[in-house]
């Protein structure tokens, strides 16, 4: 009652300017934050609490043109309900691929951080601007720009992710000026060829100035010797890229931080904390060894009419003009949550207890009939072949690998589509396709290692 | 008790790797669960209720130094407890400013939309991988790249956004290839100028095949004429490319399209929904007029070892291969659900709103002593000056210029510190500080606007 009296009030001192009234905040905000708190109690039950929980399903898979008609996605010219709305809540996470699963091992990330996870819902509510960290593809790109770029080139495992091969490309070096140095039958780049292929490259009229190694690859979790390939780098004077994006992780653990022997000779490391260390997509670090303002040097752009000179407080705070990008999300605050909750020896257990349990699932693949590793891992992923029942006695012939090609793709059909599991496949240096296992989150157990082979040999025993 | 019992028989059976116990998963769901419960409940409270109240602080002012000491913001070995760790989630969100305020008029996006926050809560809980829409300034950096880079050169006003220079830099093009366009008084690139730099250009021995036009500028807000430039692109077979990430939203308005006319005829259009639409940081579009595939073969690495052909659906929604990131946050989820909330007429309403309020405080400056514009708006950007009664009668000599330089950032400093609104300030082209106000929220009203002159004079009249 009172409100119809205020709104009809309100009507009469109205302001209108080009027919639309001007009084008062037009925004339902009770309204509003009914909804968000609709939808939370949705996210609450049916995402974050059935995240812990194996009996749920990893997906429930319909083919997208089916997903189509099962939504209605169509922008109309009339809003819908809340109910409606929230209905939509409720279907959008229904059919979305549960990513917090215990039972997700599709990606170089899975599982859910409650810390950074509530840490990510501020940063959402408060949508502010931050310039703390940045994707690591575009200051990679962005420093690399600083270079000459007459005749240049740069080195690379032809193991490398693919944004290396990119960034060359459009920083205009041009992926013809990339070399690609030859790795060992584990993916580790072989030191010799680096050298040959900076001595080609020099022979060729080229200046070669960067070379990228790889702390972690993407299918094999190869890491290269960085210490034998810093020494060629000093001999060189090339500026020595790690891409730890995967890999970086494992320096949190003292037990494996082996493997990254020598990453302190590096010129600057690419690092994911969204990937072994569960931050949310996206969280990602590049260190740059550097007291010369490098990163100013590259990106400022001297916008004054962004960046005040004259402001009254200490401007070095402004990262803005250090970066690329100008709007930014705050990505450091989510990690920083997970940090200060777990303290740094919290990251270490759950990197040292992926890798226990990568090592216990290794040992499994070896006992169990039927399955074969690819070869022995160094990180948290294992890549093996299944072998259904029918190719085992076959000759390892031509027949045979065709065959198996076909296997893992399959599988990989009917684990989706039965909603118990997801895991990666993909063929590999004239490897045929095999699985690619990678375990990330403290909610996977020894229990969920013995399910992914039971559940491969169940669904693959008769193909 | 049962659960003491349970633990003591795991223990038993426990399965030992590197003395990690392997069985069971660690992560304690139910405190985790509570744990984002609680921190939701803070949310709720202090930052999305709290959005509505102009009574509520926009900031909370404290030098850098200081807040340091006043946040615990080291990272330890051992971590903290929830309480703790919520007692962080309050001060984070007590000292940052609120960009959900009312009265938050410091950037080109302001204010709460409840239906995308909804929908960004939903898509850090699900934390998947989405291609769908990407970061403007990197297609744009791409798509620019698969263009000749022997000789060529670029043209822009010189109050474009300082990314297109950024972007020339990045890609091998060089800076001193972007031929700078002149603009009339209001901001606006003159057709003619555009003509005389492509002869220039040719002249020269450079390759014109780029321009950018802007629509809305980020100081003043000022579109291009598009038809007359598109009139020299067509005649010239150039590129055109429109910058519209601030002013495309006044595409939804049958009222203020015509701030457009022309825009059909552009090859690309970058969009920011992030900003007039209110989608959260970032969302942003590049759109295309192509039927060749052209994303996929700007971008495709043909990396088969994450995008497979031998899917079992379509591969052609895997849409990974046609971006430049790899892993990527769904952007596109949350503007569509205020889409779907609003209708496009609930959109169109929030644009004719915005812009009728820069109308009404146009006006109020006009009439008001004290207060002066730099020139009439043609969209949501009000720029303008506040003369203290100490200079009001003196002669528009350097004298007067200087001191007034001064005013802005002073009245700004007050605001901060006293933590009544966020407005920012800049010089442009020759004008010393002034003052630009941007509306975009429909929690905006009138009193608003009444309350920010007030607010400048009371806080800058002994100035």
């Amino acid at each position: 009652m009172n409100n119809q009296r205020e709104a009809l009030q309100r009507k009469k001192n109205a302001i209108l300017v080009d027919g639309v009234i001007l009084n008062g905040p037009v925004a339902d905000a009770k309204a509003g934050e009914k909804f968000v708190e609709e939808a939370s109690k949705i996210i609450m039950e049916e995402v974050i609490k059935k995240a812990a929980d194996v009996t749920e399903k990893v997906c429930e898979w319909h083919p997208p043109e089916k997903l189509k008609t099962m939504l209605d996605l169509e922008l109309k010219d009339t809003g819908e309900t809340h109910q409606r709305l929230l209905q939509f809540c409720q279907d959008i996470i229904r059919f979305s691929v549960k990513t917090n699963h215990p039972r997700f091992f599709n990606q170089l990330y899975a599982g859910i951080d409650y810390y950074s996870l509530a840490a990510r819902f501020i940063t959402e509510a408060l949508n502010p601007i931050s310039l703390e960290i940045l994707p690591e593809l575009y200051l990679f790109c962005s420093f690399l720009s600083s270079c000459s770029r007459q005749i240049c080139c740069f080195s690379t495992t032809s193991l490398c992710h693919y944004s290396v091969k990119k960034a060359a490309s459009f920083l205009g070096i041009g992926t013809q000026n990339v070399y690609f140095v030859k790795s060992d039958e584990r993916g580790k780049m072989i030191p010799e060829e680096l050298e040959k292929q900076v001595q080609r490259a020099r022979k060729e009229g080229s200046a070669p100035f960067f070379v990228s190694a790889t702390a972690g690859t993407t299918v094999l979790g190869a890491f290269d010797p960085l210490d034998e390939i810093a020494d060629i780098c000093e001999k060189h004077d090339l500026w020595l890229h790690v891409d730890a994006s995967w890999g970086g992780s494992a320096l949190l653990s003292r037990k494996h931080r082996k493997l990254l022997q020598g990453i302190h000779r590096a010129n600057s490391v690419a690092w994911n904390p969204h990937k072994m260390l569960m931050a949310g997509i996206q969280c990602c670090a590049l260190l740059v060894k550097d007291s010369s303002d490098l990163l100013k040097r590259c990106y400022s752009a001297n916008a004054s009419y962004l960046f005040q000179q004259d402001k009254f407080y200490d401007v070095s705070y402004d990262t803005g003009d250090k970066s690329i990008q100008c709007s930014r999300r705050a990505d450091a605050f989510k990690f920083w949550m997970t940090w200060k909750a777990l303290g740094t020896s919290g990251l270490e257990e759950r990197v040292n207890r992926a890798l226990a349990l990568a090592r216990y699932l290794v040992d499994e693949i070896k006992k169990r009939e039927g399955f074969q590793l690819l070869l022995e891992p160094e990180y948290a992923n294992i890549c093996f072949w299944y072998i259904p029942p029918s190719l085992r006695n076959m000759e390892k012939g031509q027949e045979f690998w065709e065959k198996l090609n076909r296997v893992a793709p399959i599988i990989k059909e009917r684990l989706m589509k039965k909603g118990s599991m997801m895991l990666g496949y993909q063929p590999h240096r004239g490897k045929v396709n095999f699985f690619r296992q990678v375990i990330i989150s403290p909610q996977v157990s020894r229990e969920d290692m013995d399910f992914l082979l039971d559940e491969i040999d169940s669904l693959g025993k008769d193909l």
